[in-house]
């Protein structure tokens, strides 16, 4: 349902979001994040719900916004509506968030969440995904973000788009299938790869010996893949299968199956790429 | 069997090392990475070892070195040799290595072997060990790179840590139990996750993205942890225990088992470390 590009509607649009603000539902890490970048870009949040009262006020305090904890009590008038829920309240909540509100502009955040979510519920809608770790802990610039747009016209694209600019110089068009593989890979990338940091602490606790040992390492690993592929970064006792050293790995994982489990999946997953790459030079 | 320490012994061997020369047996990536830097802090690689005709002579012209693939015409009258062999090659070769050559300092620089290989062949010897992922194409700043020495006397556990300090300025001590243990923690914090990144290259392949997509999120994540622990930033739908996403993420993976096996371990791995560190919130 592509409707034809109007550059006048979409001045007066975004126009429209800086008069009449954006309301966030959901008050988590992302929405935290999101919502103090477009703050700082001068955008007015006008609400924040969330349906934990502490989180809702912690936000609404960062950003000197309102907040609510009760959905039938979010403002009608805001022109954008950002909701940035776990995946499985939003889809269940959908209904009741938009209830009234079905002319405003809605978005969500969501990696995995098909655009077409919005379809049956309201007429102008979207997505906009930071694809980013995101802790309430830690500050991050959004300069740098790579920010995933979809839209379901092209005006509320090139809106979006434009909204996404004023937040980062990484922008992209993403549609929902590419969406959700680039959630999928992020999850690998970052949430996985966060867990073997994780682990690697663990084993070095157990030795006595402090983690900060392994940051060097850990940044080299990142940077490498700035200018190798991951393939031809790898290095390891897996890439060169010796048997001896890994076996000796597993004997001290003993007590954890489930780290022996993961370094045979991991490693073999390794040496099978290595022989990929090593069949594949050998071609002519 | 420590021996007392004599400074003057010290200052002679050091003088020793850099008048007669390190031989260096290996030409892999490690021995690559470490000859250029000793070589750059002006000490003399007498000599370059490797089974391998090219790797040889590839070390060895950069080195402006001479180099045989030869083991029994290794010169006999260097000062330090350092052994950076595969693991399983080193173990087989020790004997004709040190052959001839016994009264020398001998060093290897294997995470995984212990020091105490090379009792009964030689008198004089240790481990230099340095945490780090090399790969012959890219360069690395040896000065941040964490060095672990451990030697058979106090006398030469000071020239190590002297040798060592003029490489890095992280140096430090470590038996051979953590030595061990620092090579499995990265094994975990670099291999495996360099892997993770391969896949998530895969995936975006398939999917017509390019993987520099991924480099923010990537960064991010590494950089966290210097800050937070890795527990404390693990984020991601697995956290969560957000079971439609994760559903939805392994039917994506339905046609890699070995991936989808992956997803299921490592996401119960990060639910697992997320509940405990609830539970011990929780405890008063």
């Amino acid at each position: 349902m592509i409707q034809e590009y109007n550059p006048q509607e979409e001045g007066r649009l975004m126009e429209d979001v800086r008069q009449r603000g954006i309301v966030f539902i959901g008050a988590g890490n992302v929405a935290t994040h999101l919502a103090k970048a477009l703050s700082g870009r001068g955008f007015r949040i006008a609400q924040v719900y969330s349906c934990t009262e502490d989180a809702a006020q912690a936000l609404a305090a960062v950003l000197d916004a309102p907040c609510t904890t009760d959905l039938s009590a979010v403002i009608p008038d805001a022109a954008l509506y950002i909701v940035a829920l776990r995946d499985e309240a939003f889809v269940r909540l959908l209904p009741e968030i938009v209830a009234g509100k079905e002319d405003a502009l809605w978005v969500h955040t969501a990696g995995s969440i098909p655009m077409q979510v919005w379809e049956g519920h309201v007429r102008r809608y979207g997505v906009l995904y930071p694809m980013q770790t995101f802790s309430k802990q830690r500050e991050v610039d959004f300069a740098h973000i790579p920010l995933f747009v979809e839209a379901v016209s092209e005006t509320e694209n090139r809106l979006l788009k434009e909204l996404a600019a004023l937040l980062s110089d990484k922008v992209y068009e993403a549609d929902s299938v590419q969406r959700k593989s680039l959630h999928l890979a992020a999850v690998f990338a970052c949430n996985f790869t966060n867990h073997l940091y994780a682990v690697a602490e663990e084993l070095l606790t157990k030795y006595g010996l402090p983690f900060e040992v392994m940051l060097p390492l850990i940044d080299e690993t990142a940077r490498k893949v700035h200018r190798l592929s991951p393939r031809q970064a790898q290095t390891g006792p897996a890439v060169r299968y010796d048997r001896n050293v890994m076996e000796a790995h597993l004997q001290m994982l003993a007590g954890e199956p489930a780290w022996q489990e993961l370094y045979r999946l991991l490693s073999d997953g390794i040496h099978r790429m290595a022989s990929e790459e090593i069949n594949n030079t050998k071609q002519p």
